[in-house]
């Protein structure tokens, strides 16, 4: 089962079910004590390793080379050896990033609630870490730093899984990780690397719930689908992102293409980008030759409902399946409307509850499509492609959530902390 | 697969996998109009329910004591006989129930955050109901009308399955939550029972992600255990309570003896029940014998650690097991810890998360005992038996978690819910 790019087998490889069971338990004890550690002590973890990234620079660009050199011998495709190389820069910004979530600020601790009760009890809540976070990814070898320091500024002890193909570079990262914990009062084991490219580790990852209280993938859809099936663990899924641009009547048309130009057009890429626009009956004649001259030059094929077509009629013609199609490249479906309440119901039947944007300048209807439309972002005025953790101001972001439970959209320091009651009285007892 | 108690085989019977796929699908588009309903419109539907209930007692105890004939018949066990009857005082229990959630408040639409970006956009978040969720629960029939009404108010449809053993008091008690509903402006979807006792509408149930959005199982663990073992949908778990009392150094012993006794014997059966005392060396000499005389007349079984047994001879032994064991009975662990210190250790190795307290007089023991224990509820200077929704001031209570995520300690209203963000520009678009 192993796909290894190591020419010699260690004992992880040998028995990955071991290994990373060890990993686990090593794990677990290490959450308690990373669960109280100091906010300074943290923040002094994470300039060590930065610092120790820097210093390394040249050993992991090395190591990366070697990675790129099997990969393009096993003939990965473009965008793929794009994700897996490293630059001086790159480098540069990994430890730039473990810079900044040291300045970011530190949820763990923060007490809320405290109302006294008619037995005298007074209840309260204390923000904790969820404890033991399971980290799966492709390629990008960035993600072995940027994990690290979302997990351990938020107290929990962290299990990563890389691709194989970027094996080389992350044990280099994840060395300086350790290296540079060392240096501190934080558990060595806050931060642990599964060392092998078996697959049955991962497996044993997904089942381990003793150990180990959730998984976030990252990467795309197809990873994230085969973990959820095959997890016992919880998963802090990222699916579809079909987002859409509803342009209401009463809007500011140019300002109504603006944001639109820019939702689909910012990066055809990410998942907050949109793919389909809805437009109120009463602006269509108006607006889609607008936004079939604004499209053009950026070679975007746009695909209309019938009446969109009477309208434009040279467009291609949207099918059912386009409605619920994350494009994630330059095509637009396009749908006219009767008005605000058959915008929410397409949202909400064809829409994946990632983001969607209303653009008005009527309140009560932006204030019916925000609480009605279903999604873990509602956005009025503004481009769907700003879904993104740092836009949000939580900082550092580990990835989109699309469950519903927990946590919803985008996920940072904050996101990976839960609650526990703190409970206080005298002597008290309970009648 | 059924072991249906009515007579005559319904479509539901014939065909459970379609019937659930059916409820899911109606739960789901109730679910959205659901999440809007107003105050108002929940609170008439919880009164028009308590009516109903109270205007059908009579139809209502006649249906249950056919249930309970059947019961008798098939011979199941007294507590379970228990739990199945219904009383006029029970019946009356359950329509005040609704009339104490209706006054509850409705936290669904309250805003947080709402701080400015550089972008220009302000980010908040919204609270907003789970969607839709599935309970499923063993005998007591009274969890048809808890289970509606807290589901109900925090705007959440759910679709209900009750013990084939209860089935026909469940199908009155769903017929007057159905008929409160309708004279009301509520989706008469909110609030569906599986009318099947076939096991496969469980399978079904707890596999469909579309429609499902969690799982929230009440009874005992064996009940918990098998649906977390099949689920692909979440669960909202309530395993083991492992609790401990810790009386520290400095402690005043009359008021630990207090908390002790009634943290042992309030009720054995309950969760937040103390399984396992922890005492500090510098108090045992004077302490359990204290403890022994004030169990005795409870006839509680004392079992204790080697350092107990010098102090308390006659006591039994207590082996490894004991420390990891429920007993939810008159028995009682006892073990003589060093310090604070140990006890933690102690507690985070061989509890279950659920419920521990300390007993002391020393502020920094006692903030260092609530940092470092990893309970969902951790206690100073109180009994643990108060670990309960209602003495928590979250009014009804549909369960308590042991999960981590999301939701820990007992679950009220506010944890049916979860929040989404509410993004807000003037045209914004990202650069």
């Amino acid at each position: 089962m192993s796909d290894s790019n190591s020419t010699t087998k260690n004992s992880a490889d040998l028995n990955p079910e071991q290994h990373v069971l060890e990993l686990g338990q090593r794990a677990r004890a290490a959450s308690h004590a990373l669960a109280t550690a100091s906010t300074q002590d943290k923040n002094q973890a994470l300039h060590a390793i930065a610092d120790e990234l820097d210093s390394s620079a040249d050993e992991l660009l090395a190591a990366n080379a070697q990675d790129l050199a099997s990969a393009k011998e096993r003939q990965l495709d473009a965008p793929l050896l794009d994700r897996l190389e490293l630059t001086p820069a790159r480098v540069a910004s990994m430890s730039a990033g473990l810079r900044n979530v040291a300045a970011q600020s530190d949820p763990v601790g923060a007490m809320s609630g405290g109302e006294r009760q008619p037995s005298g009890l007074v209840i309260a809540k204390m923000r904790v870490p969820i404890g033991v976070i399971g980290v799966i990814y492709e390629s990008r070898p960035n993600v072995t730093a940027d994990a690290a320091a979302i997990c351990l500024k938020s107290g929990n002890a962290v299990i990563l899984r890389g691709g194989s193909e970027s094996m080389l570079s992350n044990r280099i990262i994840a060395r300086c990780v350790r290296d540079g914990i060392a240096r501190t009062a934080i558990p060595a084991d806050a931060v642990q690397l599964i060392n092998t490219t078996s697959r049955d580790a991962v497996g044993a990852l997904l089942r381990m719930e003793d150990y180990v209280d959730v998984i976030i993938p990252r990467g795309g859809k197809g990873l994230t689908s085969r973990i959820s099936q095959d997890a016992r663990v919880p998963v802090i899924k990222h699916l579809d992102g079909i987002c859409h641009v509803f342009v209401d009547e009463a809007s500011d048309l140019d300002s109504a293409l603006n944001v639109a130009v820019n939702s689909k057009t910012y990066r055809y890429g990410i998942c907050g980008s949109m793919e389909t626009i809805l437009v109120a009956e009463s602006e269509s004649q108006a607006f889609l030759p607008m936004l079939n001259d604004a499209m053009a030059p950026h070679e975007v094929e746009l695909r209309g409902c019938e009446k969109s077509l009477k309208i434009q009629p040279h467009w291609a013609s949207a099918t059912t399946e386009d409605w619920s199609t994350e494009y994630l490249g330059p095509i637009l479906s396009v749908k006219v409307v009767a008005d605000v309440q058959e915008a929410i119901q397409h949202i909400n039947q064809f829409g994946s509850g990632h983001t969607d944007a209303i653009i008005t300048s009527d309140i009560q209807r932006a204030d019916r499509f925000v609480r009605q439309v279903d999604s873990s972002s509602v956005i009025v005025n503004a481009a769907t492609c700003f879904a993104d953790g740092a836009e949000y101001g939580l900082g550092a972001e580990i990835g989109i959530s699309t469950n519903r439970m927990h946590v919803r959209g985008p996920v940072g320091v904050l996101g990976l902390t839960t609650e526990k009651y703190v409970v206080t009285g005298n002597g008290t007892i309970r009648q």
